[in-house]
C-alpha cells in the first residue's frame, strides 16, 4: 500500500522542505562535528585523568609516561579535528581554510595544556564529595560511580572550550553529561573548587552563574533566570545568580535573577524560591510549611486532589 | 558451591514461577516489538528531518530526492514489521494474520505520510527554541544538541502511532525519549505548534494533556493528574490540565486535573502548584514564598534541618 | 603547535599527579569490576526474570529449564568474577586470594538462589503499577516499558549485594539505574512489595531509608536526610524516613530525617516538605498555596520575574 | 562531476538490467538464507562439539546437560528459520507455507539428532591426525588449530544437510570451509571415518566423490571429473573417483574420472595423474621424473625459462 | 620482567629503525587508503550488481532506482575519498590538493559510470559458469556461493581502477579476494566475457595476460612469466600469456611467457606445462604420464619415498 | 518437532561423550588462549614494525617514542596473559602457578626484546620482494598488499615463540597466515634474510625446513617431507629439505625429505618433483615435459579425457 505514487509524493515534499528552509543549510562538504567522537574524547580523558578505574587493564602503572604521551597525543589529534569542523560551520566565506586549521590546533593545545591543573581541581572535588556525602563508602566509589563527579569532570573539560568560544562542541559535552545525569551545567557557568552535587537529577545552572569554592548543591536545584521573554536580546547579559564560597543549597531549591547574590557561607533550605540577594551567613528555610493535616476518611473539598 | 543440588532447585523454582503466571505468556512464536528497531528507526527518521546534522557525510544535499526515497521505502518496511509485532501480540485468536499485516502496513503508510507535515512542524519548534533561549547560538545548536527539542520530536512521532492504536511502540518511543532526556511526554498528550522545553530533566506531560501553541515551559513541570487512586477504572478520562495557546510555565511548577484550564497567554511562576482553573491572561506567581532568614550562628530549631 | 617540549611538559605534570596522590592507586595487577559486564548481568537476569520480553526468540517457552540453567550458571561465573575483582580492591595485605575467591563464590552464589523469590516480588510490583496508573493498557507495557519497573528491578539485584557488603557492585547497578531511569535508588534502602513509582525523574531514596508494602511514589519526591553537615561522621546512622505501608506520596514532595515515620495509609500531597512524623490515616497537602493572580497587562513588582 | 544527468542515467540503466534479467528476480518479501547467520550456527555447534576450546569460559564442565541442552535448542530454531528460507526461494506457487515450515521443521530436528553421531566420528578424526601427522603436539592443538579438522567437521555438516535435499545451505557452508582453509569439499561428496586432509590448501573433492575409511590426503590433492564440457547434462552422473579403504594420496596427484577406483590400501604419490583404475595394494610414483639438470653458467635453450 | 630499562631500549631501538628507514615516511598528514572502506565498498556494489542476495531484506524490488541512486551516490563519495588518499601518498610536491581532488573525483565517476556495463557481463560470467558446471544447481546457487564469480566480480571493478593508475587500491582489492578465494588475478589482466573459473583455489593470472571470450580454468593454473630475474626491469614488458576465445585449462597447468599463445579452441590437460605457443583447436595432455605401479609389499627403492 | 523427548535425548548422548573422551578435558577454571586476542597482538604488531601503513591516523610520526612505548607495554601484557594460559593447559599438576606466571613473563620479554632484530628483518624481505616482483609498484605496496610478506612477518613472530617451546600459540599465529593467505610456513621452519614468496597460494614449509637467506619462492611449492606413515614416531626428526643461499624454486615444485638439500645458487623449474639433493648452482627444469599435442576434431582415446 506503500505505492509508488505515495512514496514520490512524499519524496517531493521533503525535498521542497529541504529546499526552502535555511535550516537544512549545513555547509556542502563539511560535516558537523561528530557526537560519538566528541563521546570518545570525554572517555578518553577521564581514563588519564583517574588512571585504572576506567581501564581494564591497569596500564598506567608500568611506566605511566608512556601511557599519557600516547594518549593525549592521539586525542590532541582528535580534538583539533573536531573543533576545525565546529569552527568551519561558524566561518565565513571570507575564512581561510588554513587559517581555521591553524586556530583548531591551538585550541586544542592550550586545552591539554590545562589538563594537569584540571586534574587538580578534580582531586578537589572528589574529597569534596567524600566529606560531604555519608553514603560514600570510599573516594574511589566516587570517582567509579557518582554522575555528581562526571557532570563536573565533563563541565570542566567543556568549559575551556566555552573560553575559547568554540562552538557547537561545548554544548554536546554538556548535553551528554546531561542525559546521562540528569544535571545540565551550562558550559559558560564559572565554578570554583571543592564543588559537590549530589543525586543531582535535576540540577540547572545557567549560562551565566558563578559559583563560588567549596559549595554544596543537591538534586533538583535551579540557578536561573527570572525571566527570558525578551529571548535573543539577553544574550551575553548576566541572567543567573552568584553563589559565594562555602554555600549549601538543598534540594529543589530554585535561585534566579542575574542580580541576585547568595551571600558567602549561607544555607539555602529545601524547596526554597528566591529572587533576591541573601547576606553572608544566612541561612534561609521554608517558613512554616503550611500543611493541612486531615484524617483520610474526613471527606473534604481536597477529596478531588488526593482521593 | 554453586552446587548442581542448589541450579537444580532454583532452575525448578523459577520453571515453577514461569508456570503459575500468566504474566510469561508472551505469546509463542511471535516476540515482543524490538526496542533497538525501533530506536534505529527513530534516529533514521530523524536524519531525514534534519539532513546533514547527523550524518557523518551529507548525503543530502546532492540529489536529495535518492536520500529521501531509499530510506523512506527501507524504514517503512522496518515500522510495518514492528507494527506487525506489536498488534499480533494484542491479537485474539480470530484474527487472520494476514488482516494483522495488511492493518500493519496500512498503518506504517499514513505514518510515513505524515512526515512531511510533521518536519515542518519541527521547524517551527526550532524557532521557538531559539527565541525562547538567549544561550542558545544558532538554530544548528538547537537542533543538534537540545534535549527539548528531541523530546518533542519523539513524542511527534510516537503520537501518530498512538492516534492509530498502535500498542507497546508508542510507549517504547516516549520512554526511550524520557531515559535520553528526563521528559516524559505521554504519546496519548496533544500538544500545538512553536512548542518549547527548556532543560526538561523532570517534565511530565500526561496521556490527555491538551497543549496549545505557542506554549513554552521548564524544567520540573507536571502537568498531571489530581488522583490516581481509581486506577484503570480512569482510563480515557480526561485527567491532565488544558493548556491554552502562548502560555509560559516556569520550572517546578504542578498543574493537575483534568478540568484545569490555563487560560491564553498566561504565566505561570516557578513551584505555582495549580488545581483548578486559571483566566486567560492571568500571572500566577507563588506570593510571599515566606522564608525564614536566621543568622547561621543563631541556634534555633532549625538546628536539625540545617546545621 | 602541540611541540614535543609541551607534549613532555604535559606528561611530566600528569604523571606527577599520578605519583603525588593516593587516588590512583588502584591496586596493581587487578583492575576495578567492570562497568560493561555489571550491566550485561543486570539484563541477562532480566530475560530470566520476564522471559520472552527481551529476546528476538523467545527462547523460554521451550524447555525453559535449560534456558534458564544454562544462563544462571553462566551468570554466576560473570558475577562471581566482578565480586572477586570487588573484594581485591578492598582486601588488605593480609587476607589470601582464595579466601577471598571463596567468598565471592559464596555471595555470587547466595545472590542467584535468592532470584525466584526475587521474581514472585516483582510479579506483585507489576501488578502495583497496573492497578495505580489508568494510562497502564496492558501488564505487558510495564514490565516492557516502565522506567519505575526497571529502577525496582535493580534495586532488588542491588540490596542483595548490599546486605552481603560486596562493595562497588551495588552501587554501579544503581547508578546505572539512575542514568537510565531517573530514580535515585540506594541499595541500602529497604523496600517492601507492591513498589510503584510513577514517571520517577528526579526520585531520590536514601540509604537508611525504610519502605513498607504498597506504597507509591512520583516523580520528583525525595526521601532524604535533614543535614550532612557532618558527613562521614553519619555513616551508618540512620538518616532517612520510614514510609509504612499503604501510603501515597504525589510528586515533588519532600520528606526528611531519620526519625521521620510517615504512618501507615497516609497521603502525601504534591510538593509538600516534610521533617517530622506524621500520624497514620494522614492527608497532607499544601495547605492554602498561597498565589498571586495578577492581570499580566498590569505591571507591577513581580514584573521582574515574569516579563 | 557526478552531476544529476550522469546518476540519473546510470540508475536507469541498472534498473533496466534488473528488469531484463530474471536472475534478479529473488523472490519477493523473501530474502535469501543469511550467510552470516549460517556462519553463527557452524560455530555454535563447533563449541559444542569441542566444548572448551572455543569459549572464553568453559561453560560446559559444570552441568553439561544446561549448556547443550539451550544450545541445541537455540541453533535448532536457528537453522529451521534458514532452512525455510531456502526451501522457499526454491517452492513452486503450489507449495503452502505451512508444509514448508514443517518440512524445513523436520529437517532441523533430523539435522540435530544426528550431531552425536558426527560428535564420534569427529573423535576419530582427531585421532587419525594426530597419529599421521608428526609435527602434532597434542590432540588439543589438532582440535584448536588444524584447518584439515575443520574443512571435514563442517563437510559433516553439510553433508547432513545435502543428503536432506536443503538447497544453498550446504554449499553456503563448504564454501566457507574452502575460503577459511583452502580445502574444497562439495557436500555431496560421501567420506567414511578416521580421514585426515594434512595442510590442505588446493584439495577439490567432487560432488560424487566416495571416500572409504582411514584415508589421508595432502595438499594439492583434486579429486575431480574427467571432463565437464557436456555441463548441466552430467548433473547426478557419477563424475568423480571412488578412493577405497586405507588408500594415502601425496601432495598435488589428481585422481579424475566417476569410474576409477583406488584399491584398499593403495598409496599415490605426489604430483601422480591418474584417470584410470588402481589395484588394491598398489604403490603409484611418478616414475623417472625426467629432470634435467645443468650448470647455471653454461647459457643454453632453457635460458629463457629460467634466466 | 619488562623493566622500565628494558622497555626503554626496546623504544629507543624501533624508534631508530623508523628513521634509518625510508620506508617508514608514509606521508605526514595523509594516511593510506583504507582497506576496510575498500572492502565496504566491494560489497555494497556487489548488493547493486546482485540485488536481493545480499540484503538481509530485499528492498530493491520496490522501486528500485531509489535503492540504486541513493547506493551510488553515497559510494561514489567514498570511493573517490579513498582514490584521494591514493593519488596523495604518490604524488609529488608541485600536485596541488585541489588537483588531485578534482581528478580522484573523475575517476570514481568514470568508474561508477562503467557499473551497468560490467553489471551485463558479469551476467554472463554467471551464464558460464551455470553451463560449465553439473554441480551447479541453480544460478541463484553460483551468484551467491561460487569464489570463481566472486573473483572475476572483484576483478572486473579493479581492473577498471587499475586503466586509470590509481595506485595501491586496485591491488587492495584484488589482494582481498586472493584472500577470500585463493584465486589470484591481478588487476592489470586483461579478460574477455562468459569468463568460468571453477573451485580456484591457487589460480594465478599474472599481470601483463591476455584473456578472450569463453574461457574456463580450473583450480591450480598458473598463467604466469618464465622468469623474474631481471626484476623491475622488466616493468610493463609482457611477461604473461595470451589464451584466446573458447579455451579450457584444467586444473595444475601451468602456461608460462609473454610470447606464448594459447590458440583459439584448445583444450589444456591438468598438469601441463606449456612455455611455448599451442596452434588454434589443439587438444594438448600430459602423455604417458609415466607412473611406476608397484605392489606396496614389494620393497624397492621407491620405499623411502613412500614408506 | 523436536520434541521434549528428542532433546532430553540428544542432550544425553552429547553428555555421554564428553563424560567419555578425554579429548574434553580441557583443563577446568581455566580457558584456551584466546584467538582473538592472539590476531589482534599479530596486527598491533604489524603497527608498530610498519608504522602508519595501518592507523587511520599515522600517530607514529609524531614523538614515535610514546607510540611504541605505550603500545608494547600494553601488548606485553596482553601476550604474557595468552602464554600462561597456553602454559597452564600443558602442565602437570606438580607446576605452581607463580612459576607459570614467572615463564610466562619472562617469555613474553624475550619475544618484545626480539622485536627491533624482526624488523630489521622484516626491512630487507620488503627489499627482497621489490627487487624480485616487476609488478610490484612501490615498496609501500608491498608492505601494504602482499601475502607473501604477511605470511613471512606472522612466521617470524611465531618462531620466536617456538623457541621458547610455547604451546599452541605459535600454530594458532601461523594457521591464521595460512587461512589468509594461502601459505602455511611451519613456525619451526629456520628462515633467512631477504626471503620473497610470490602469490603464495599452496605453499607448505614444513617444520624442520632450513631456509638460507636471498630465496625466492612461487606459489604451490612444498618443502616437505617425504613419508608419513610413521606418524608420532618422526617427532623432532629433521623430515624436511635444507634450501641453500641464493635458490629460486618456481611454481609447484616438490621439494621433499630432510636430507635433501638445494646447494646454493640453484634455481629450480615449475612443477620439478627432487626427493634428492642437488648440488650448488644447478638449474634442474623438468625434461621434454612430453606433452600430446592432438586435433580437437580428431576423436582419439583422449576423448574421455578432455571431451
Amino acid at each position: 500500500m506503500f505505492s509508488e505514487e505515495k512514496v514520490n509524493k512524499l519524496v517531493a515534499e521533503i525535498s521542497d522542505n529541504y529546499a526552502s528552509e535555511e535550516l537544512f543549510l549545513v555547509k556542502d562538504g563539511s560535516g558537523m562535528p561528530n557526537r560519538d567522537c566528541i563521546k570518545h574524547i570525554i572517555f578518553e580523558i577521564r581514563r588519564i585523568m583517574f588512571p585504572g578505574y576506567f581501564d581494564s587493564e591497569n596500564l598506567s602503572n608500568t611506566l605511566p609516561q608512556y601511557f599519557v604521551g600516547h594518549n593525549i597525543i592521539r586525542l590532541h589529534k582528535e580534538l583539533a579535528c573536531q573543533i576545525k569542523a565546529a569552527l568551519v560551520q561558524q566561518a565565513s566565506e571570507e575564512n581561510r581554510l588554513s587559517d581555521i586549521e591553524e586556530k583548531a590546533e591551538q585550541i586544542a593545545t592550550e586545552f591539554f595544556m590545562s589538563l594537569s591543573e584540571i586534574q587538580r581541581k578534580l582531586i578537589k572535588d572528589v574529597q569534596a564529595a567524600f566529606d560531604g556525602d555519608p553514603a560514600a563508602k570510599t573516594k574511589h566509589e566516587i570517582i567509579f560511580c557518582y554522575p555528581g563527579l562526571f557532570a563536573i569532570f565533563v563541565y570542566r573539560l567543556a568549559h575551556e572550550l566555552y573560553k575559547r568560544k568554540v562552538p557547537f562542541i561545548p554544548r554536546i559535552m554538556s548535553e551528554y553529561a546531561h542525559s546521562h545525569t540528569g544535571i545540565d551545567i551550562n558550559p559558560g557557568a564559572q565554578i570554583g573548587e571543592y564543588f559537590f552535587i549530589d543525586h543531582g537529577t535535576g540540577v540547572v545552572i545557567g549560562e551565566t552563574t558563578i559559583i563560588g569554592n567549596n559549595v554544596k548543591i543537591y538534586q533538583g536545584v535551579t540557578l536561573g533566570a527570572l525571566s527570558t521573554r525578551s529571548g535573543q536580546l539577553l544574550r551575553d547579559v548576566k541572567r543567573h545568580p552568584t553563589i559565594e564560597d562555602d554555600v549549601t543549597i538543598y534540594s529543589s531549591a530554585s535561585i534566579l535573577g542575574g542580580k541576585t547574590v547568595i551571600g558567602k557561607g549561607s544555607v539555602i533550605g529545601g524547596n526554597a524560591f528566591i529572587t533576591e540577594s541573601v547576606a553572608p551567613g544566612t541561612r534561609v528555610s521554608v517558613k512554616n510549611p503550611e500543611l493541612s493535616f486531615t484524617d483520610k476518611n474526613n471527606k473534604n473539598k481536597d477529596k478531588e486532589i488526593f482521593d
